[in-house]
């Protein structure tokens, strides 16, 4: 099975395909998509930056094939503009997926670090390190990448079971449901 | 030149298609679409959400064909999480309108409202009023049609010129800039 996670953000979405064959788990791909041009010069209207965000997924989609999506619930922002940008960001790159008839399920930060790091509240560089070790890279992915593999290894840990009922509202600590 | 209006929301997002020829407007569809099943009762997840809104203006944009969108720039909510929710169906929205290719312009309820009634801060029923009137309606139509049908009428008064720079900060106050 195949799975794209994705960490979405309206100038920088990551991404990260992995495929899980019984229960190992390997790297097929991950980066970004910039909404921004060269030196953090940003393009100033957001229809255009939303469809830069649907065509980079969907160019990803179309790439590696995943049969699966995970994305991650933003943080809500203090600054409302900000919130709703990054909502709009958001929305595009779930509707990449749902243009492709593509399961989504969603996970919170602190569901990604608890399955991936044992740890909800885990620092970004142990995310990177789990990330790298789980997935037997030479490195450790930035981490735009790292937190995009991040949601995909969630998905892949949760599966259809744990995964979906923690969409539902359950949270996992220590491994049980709360 | 055909203009579609959005008013985006979750639940409910508003769409109005109207013609301008010359100086001329002219009705053509207006409707919402629905993301709630039967009474109230609401469909769970996001996903899914996006996706009626995704191809519910999918559907208007291939029935009705239009050259231009129009889309209301949406009110902050004192609740982060509705203001997160509401920014991923107009994220949603201005996808189903870039997918097509179709150039998305963006204009504040304010804007609308100085552009329609000629003041700002009219009340619904004048927005309503108004829009009948303008388009020579039987009746007044129905508030989320209204605004949809009246963000397409700003945008056909303002046209390239103003509402292009309407959309770039500038506010329209007694027909000048401000």
């Amino acid at each position: 099975m195949r799975i794209l996670g994705i960490d979405p953000g309206l100038r920088l979405t990551g991404f990260g395909v992995i495929e899980k064959t019984g229960e190992k788990l390997s790297y097929i791909a991950s980066g970004t998509i910039k909404t921004t041009q060269g030196k953090g010069a940003e393009i100033e209207d957001l229809p255009s930056r939303l469809k830069i965000i649907l065509d980079g997924l969907a160019e990803v989609i179309a790439t590696y094939a995943p049969e699966q999506v995970a994305i991650e619930k933003v943080f809500v922002n203090v600054n409302p503009q900000s919130t709703l940008l990054l909502g709009q960001a958001r929305g595009a790159a779930i509707c990449a997926a749902v243009i492709q008839n593509l399961p989504v399920a969603e996970y919170t930060a602190l569901q990604v670090k608890q399955s991936v790091v044992g740890n909800g509240h885990a620092a970004k560089e142990q995310v990177q390190e789990m990330v790298k070790r789980l997935l037997k890279l030479p490195g450790v992915p930035k981490p735009d990448s790292a937190d995009a593999l991040a949601c995909a290894i969630c998905h892949a840990h949760g599966g259809q079971g744990l995964g979906l009922l923690a969409t539902a509202g359950f949270r996992v600590r220590g491994g049980r449901l709360v």
